[in-house]
């Protein structure tokens, strides 16, 4: 498995023997199993260590059951009600073994070892996170599957806007879809309200929409562990000019920003040709949030903010996310997936911009 | 505002001015608003300093313009993306009063609190988790509703099970009907598969219901803050009478359990009671978990669990969840949603055990 490969030879780098990786991307990103998250099932595992001949899993109380009957090559120590903690038995299990160095993705189990184990050197790196960076094909296939479904999501909750519905509603219809294509969690996020400048705020489901409202949805859901994410924002009617005019600026920006996501190039530049975008028409105070996230199996990089950006790679999937909140206008925000692959940069995404309402 | 005087009188009785609340579930108590769900919409209100004559709100980025909109008579120190982290502003703030005694419910803030500003008394107490255990009539009015919205659910979701449905089709149509009733969020979780004694392990969604299966369902929700909380258990089919028996043992530990319920009343008694009516049957070992959880906000008490139970109180609110998992037979786990009145103790939850499937 070639992802072991890489932690194998991350590990040598350090001079290290094991990664214990207690962040739920980690653990599905490492385990050999052909669908890790019928297994790992909730973000509750406590801990699997990789490194060894076989990885060993700490699963806590919950999927204990599940990872003694689901795993095989693995040494799964089991947490009936009358075990120790997880915490324990894996702080007994480092005990037991004299391991040189020790490299946890998380800072308080960090220092709980260094305290308990003198004998070995322990690294708080997420070296997880670095390795999931560049997208494999078993990534990409999860990324544009999860893309799909949420392209189906926001269709149908748009598909479903007219003055007089609540927001709850709205929501209601873009994840029923959404389940029903085999979505493991779903969140919808209407934004509605005339002249409001939230962001996702007071996203209250008895919210009902009106004639003149500018309205974004956001919706986030995972798809056998992997994110899928979009935005689309609409006007509910015609709407005014200036409503107008945020609404195709926001989705100009757009276009800018990802045109420019390319190998190589930095995302503090990318950034500020959005922020000119909007300079232009002296709006750039109102973008107030980031352009992009990592995409993958959660906790992602790279990211693109304002003075806080990655440099982009080959491999790299991410959000491109520009959004404008105008007291007394509206706020509209449009999101695609992206992946910047070996040859061309592309939209995961392939839901329109333009989404019709039922009305 | 009967919340505020009892609040007023905790920090009175200890000595202090303000009580700073992290915590959502403590934020929305305290709020004078008439649905605070609608301005702190989402969990990540940074803090709320309550116990000076006007509430101050240090809300973060997201919702800043909804506490700046929505409330009335609180000072908001808005968050907007040129302002100083809330972090830092509330430390400005509590730097520039001269407080005697400061409560925070979070240790971490509170050690923060101790470093930056030597001149006060630091005391890390939740002291609205204490103050919300006593149900007010705002409070019962908000777990019926969401009891209501909960039994909409399960029985929506139990209506289609049938051999060859996925998990996450069951939890798709429970969903949409709680969301459609008004659900703030909604987590359906179906647990099944013949022999296999998983507890809410595995939940994946394209696991497959077969005749002869065991099948629990455990969902929760929210309704304007409120949690709803339910398990039905069933068996596909007939059934083994192994199967019959384990399922009628764990109702009968509920009517034993529901019926201990009163003022006074140690939860270990209860939870004793439980473990005898399970061990008739030689099944003790596997009750892994707690039997009552507190309702309410989040984060409530009373519990009883194993040797770790609260004495119960006039005004609670609690679940009462047994449940039994067998190798070889299944798992089974039934609950309801408990008010223990003045007079007499009530069963919120009024959806019946036995839930019609599709076949």
């Amino acid at each position: 498995m070639d992802r072991k490969r890489r932690l194998r030879e991350a590990l040598n780098s350090r001079q290290s023997e094991i990664f214990i990786a207690t962040l739920r991307p980690n653990q599905l990103y490492f385990l050999d199993h052909p669908d890790p998250t019928k297994v790992i099932s909730r973000p509750n595992c406590f801990a699997v260590m990789f490194g060894l001949d076989k990885d060993v899993i700490f699963p806590g109380r919950w999927i204990s059951n599940a990872c003694r009957d689901l795993l095989t090559n693995c040494t799964v120590i089991e947490d009936r009600w009358i075990d120790k903690s997880p915490r324990s038995q894996l702080i007994d299990f480092l005990k037991g073994n004299k391991f040189k160095k020790i490299i946890v993705d998380e800072p308080l189990l960090g220092r709980e070892i260094k305290n308990e184990i003198s004998q070995s050197i322990v690294l708080v790196e997420d070296i997880g996170c670095l390795l999931r960076r560049k997208k494999d094909a078993v990534d990409l296939a999860g990324l544009r599957h999860a893309a799909r479904i949420a392209d189906l999501g926001v269709t149908a909750a748009f598909g479903v806007i007219k003055p007089g519905i609540s927001c709850g509603d709205i929501a209601a219809e873009g994840e029923y879809v959404m389940r029903k294509a085999g979505a493991e969690d779903v969140s919808v996020a209407p934004a509605v309200g005339q002249g409001t400048y939230y962001l996702d705020s007071a996203e209250d489901v008895s919210r009902i929409v009106a004639e003149g409202d500018m309205i974004f949805i956001d919706l986030a859901i995972h798809v056998r562990g992997y994110l899928g994410d979009i935005t689309r924002a609409g006007i509910v009617g015609k709407g005014t000019a200036e409503q107008r005019l945020l609404l195709n600026t926001v989705k100009r920006a757009y276009s800018i920003g990802y045109n420019q996501m390319s190998p190589g190039v930095n995302g503090d530049l990318i950034y500020g040709q959005v922020e000119k975008c909007f300079g232009e028409r002296g709006w750039t105070k109102y973008f107030v949030h980031h352009l992009s996230h990592g995409l993958g199996l959660g906790n992602d990089i790279p990211k693109i903010s304002r003075g806080k950006s990655d440099t982009l790679k080959i491999g790299d999937a991410l959000s491109c996310e520009p959004g404008l909140y105008i007291p007394g206008i509206g706020g509209a925000r449009v999101e695609n997936m992206i992946y910047i692959g070996n040859e061309v940069t592309e939209e995961l995404t392939q839901c329109p911009f333009d989404l019709p309402m039922d009305f």
